[in-house]
């Protein structure tokens, strides 16, 4: 809507206005009638009786999108998939509101607390959109004074960010995330969050993967250990973190450059991030010279010894894989880290697509503290699964031709051939409704049947009743199987039980079939 | 947290800066020292070596409110019942941003536009969260050039009315709908959302109810027959709109005081919307010598007879009144109107609470068009259920102690009474997990029996599996069943087939037994 429209649509409100108040005070006719028509003019200007035709582009907000019935289907698809996994760890499930106040995000993000959408001040609270999931379960932790949660949470976040959007990345984007609050032994939650993420990823089956982990001490106590000074290890580690895009000389280049690391330091630390491995690695770290002298790496790497011992257990030792490249940019974590990465290009159509990164997390002791008044901790780790990424993969296999989804369910259609047969289909629906078949009907009077049936071929609807004159007579009516085209006559009054038996052998079928899931 | 805090932050932010800098530029280490400890004498007035422990209330934005697991539990088996009536009559599924350019908004909610959450200007486009789900679906339906869809759409809409949270009534909340776009026959698609509406009520099993029907065009007639003006009917509707919560007398002064309308219109209008009934009403109307002269007034009294008519082959016909009193306040309808209404209070606890307005809907033909560079038009009908008021009525019920939920579907603990079981625990735990057995243990190396058990009872956990040195040794475990406190050993290698058999039966159980849906 342009401004001259607004200010028309502004000056029509006033002048409705003027017209009823003199109306109420029971004006004079004359001045009533001069005021009206007034309005009648400005009415006039704006085109149209009633409200002018947009004239901006229509668009959703930059960086944001629709999720078309199509995109729905996968979506909801995937992510069952992946509360099947939550819940078989006994998950359960919280949501929190789309805005806090913005004092609750102040101080958790760092460099990326510019990416906040903050709300008009309108009168009232201060409001910002939610950035993640985690800052959000801190608070409620805190706020309800929570120990001990074992909580799933899918929900739509918010960043100002540049916006990538074939390749996933908008303003507008779910999370889904797994975390285990509470004071427990070592490595033993942490632990399951990693069985957690390969459950989904094999659920998922969108190719090989590998878990990459690291710990936050060990990246400490080797920073330390390279001559890197205390208050420069979180921005060290935020560089650290773009190994998996840039080239080590790149990563070298901005320490020195712009975080003030020596090129000695920053020589030393580019020893050990090309480092990775297993148990062994972490073992004979454990032995390197420079890293037993520092207390953190110390811890650091005996926690790596134990996790990947739990994951022996688990059944999942060959899919982890220490890498002291690994750093995350999030400033609150605390102890492990990790982050699922796909090894293998994706193949859409012809092409083949690489996609990195599907899943992160790690350990934050302190979040919840900061929200408590008597800074009580309750520590945390989790795990947050790249769904966006799974979305625009398998979208973009839907548009390549690779796979087909259904975006409705429906198994029966009732048609009719003949004019007049509205009100008998109209019986029939709600019979079948109420015997809980899915069923749908045209919404036309004497729809044609090429049509009805195109209906039915186009959104895979499996069976349709056709309604004819004489086989009513005769009591009965006809099932047609829309692919073989076979049709039966079945008494009228078993019509229900005949569908459900068909229906039944149908989704039997189809989980033996071939159909794409 | 505090102004000064936040400068406090503010100033350790830039020293750190002006340090690393000092340090990039190799200045002296004198000056660099000197530098660190003022650094460290600003970090020491933070109190703490995080970040300060928070200072302001804890609490969430006005008007919204967290779910925990109890209610998520609850709202999801609401939406999971609504969704499989939806999906039962064909319904695909869509989703939009929680935001969209303000101009979309703009001109659509009339009054009501001033609730509007603007988000704050911070370069780029102005956006404002949606504030139902129906004009979204409009631009979305103009903006991708789609002429036909049956969907729904789930998500929370925003608000800045006053919050009346006991009653379900929060400035976040949930919009349930369901639309018939598309040019079809008259009241074919509209007597469908009754259906839909009578389905989801049933299964939701909340009570009696009633569906109100009117016409915008007979409410449009009634008024032009009364002798009010055309430009005042949308305000005189939006007061009539009022006589659920308000006596006639109250109505009747507001549109006279307020709204401008001749007392002779208003005692005119209070003849017929105290009239409510059914087919008979309908005939009755076009008999009356007033309405009869008005063409609106005719059509939406043949649109009732045929929507009542449809009723009837629909089978819902003992559910549904024709009441001229019900208005609908929104300005965008243009047929047809309804409102579901449960007609008894709910028994909470020993308290009767009366719900009222539980669904509402109606025909809006122009909205669409209003999106539209050439204002090309696509019919929709539609309708909303008020979800807010079901989700608080249950969670008044389960405070009440009338209803119980169970928040984790766990099957299976896996416990020991002995000390350094937790590798054990782990293996077993991973072979339950990837049966794909709901399964939980202790994140303690060492829990206590005691606290195992009470873990299963607390969470309503079935079966716990008991591992013991001696048991083992004979390649065997025990399974207990919690409530019965029964065990039996079974062998270690059937252990999965055990369980599985196991859960099969509780399920069977459940489905005939007593527990609360």
């Amino acid at each position: 809507m342009t401004d001259s429209q607004e200010t028309l649509l502004q000056k029509i409100q006033e002048q409705g206005d003027l017209v009823r108040k003199l109306k109420a005070a029971k004006e004079s006719s004359e001045k009533i009638k001069e005021e009206v028509s007034k309005l009648l003019a400005l009415k006039a200007q704006l085109g149209s009786e009633d409200a002018a035709p947009q004239k901006f582009v229509l668009k959703t907000a930059k960086g944001t999108r629709d999720y078309n019935p199509q995109q729905m289907t996968i979506r909801n698809n995937v992510l069952q998939k992946i509360i099947t996994v939550f819940k078989r760890h006994g998950a359960e499930c919280i949501d929190t509101p789309v805005f806090e106040l913005k004092e609750v995000l102040t101080g958790k993000y760092g460099e990326d607390s510019k990416l906040i959408y903050d709300l008009k001040d309108q009168g009232g609270e201060i409001l910002s959109l939610r950035y993640d999931l985690t800052v959000p379960l801190a608070r409620y932790l805190a706020m309800n004074k929570i120990n001990t949660l074992k909580r799933y949470h899918i929900a739509k976040v918010y960043r100002r960010d540049n916006p990538a959007m074939t390749r996933g990345r908008y303003r507008e984007f779910y999370q889904c995330d797994f975390d285990i609050a509470g004071q427990y032994d070592l490595m033993v939650p942490d632990a399951e969050c990693l069985k957690v993420v390969t459950e989904i990823l094999d659920a998922l089956d969108i190719g090989k993967y590998v878990l990459k982990v690291n710990h936050r001490r060990l990246l400490d106590g080797m920073f330390e250990a390279c001559g890197v000074s205390a208050d420069m290890f979180r921005s060290t580690c935020s560089t650290i973190d773009k190994l998996d895009k840039s080239t080590w000389d790149e990563v070298r280049t901005e320490m020195i450059n712009e975080k003030g690391v020596t090129p000695d330091a920053a020589d030393r630390i580019g020893e050990y991030v090309r480092l990775n491995g297993s148990i062994e690695l972490a073992d004979k770290l454990l032995q390197d010279e420079k890293l037993s002298k520092s207390k953190g790496a110390v811890e650091g790497l005996e926690g790596i010894k134990l996790l990947l011992n739990y994951c022996e257990l688990l059944g999942i030792k060959d899919k982890i894989l220490f890498d002291l490249s690994l750093a995350r940019g999030l400033d609150y974590y605390t102890g492990v880290i990790y982050e699922a990465v796909l090894t293998q290009p994706i193949k859409i159509g012809n092409e083949d697509q690489t996609i990195g990164s599907i899943a992160g997390g790690g350990r934050y002791d302190n979040l919840v503290g900061m929200f408590d008044s008597k800074n009580k901790q309750v520590p945390c780790v989790g795990v947050s699964i790249g769904v966006e990424r799974v979305f625009s993969v398998l979208e973009a296999k839907l548009a390549a031709g690779d796979i087909s989804v259904r975006t409705s369910d429906v198994d029966v259609y009732v048609a009719s051939a003949q004019k007049n047969f509205l009100d008998e289909r109209m019986k029939i629906c709600a019979e079948l409704w109420n015997a809980g078949i899915k069923t749908e009907q045209s919404y036309k009077k004497n729809p044609k049947m090429l049509n009805q049936l195109q209906h039915c071929e186009e959104n895979g609807i499996p069976l349709a009743v056709i309604l004819g004159e004489s086989e009513l007579k005769r009591g009965l009516v006809k099932i047609r199987n829309i692919s073989t085209r076979q049709e039966e006559e079945v008494p009228r009054e078993n019509l229900v039980q005949e569908l459900k038996s068909k229906i039944e052998l149908l989704d039997i079928k189809e989980m033996n079939g071939p159909l794409a899931k």
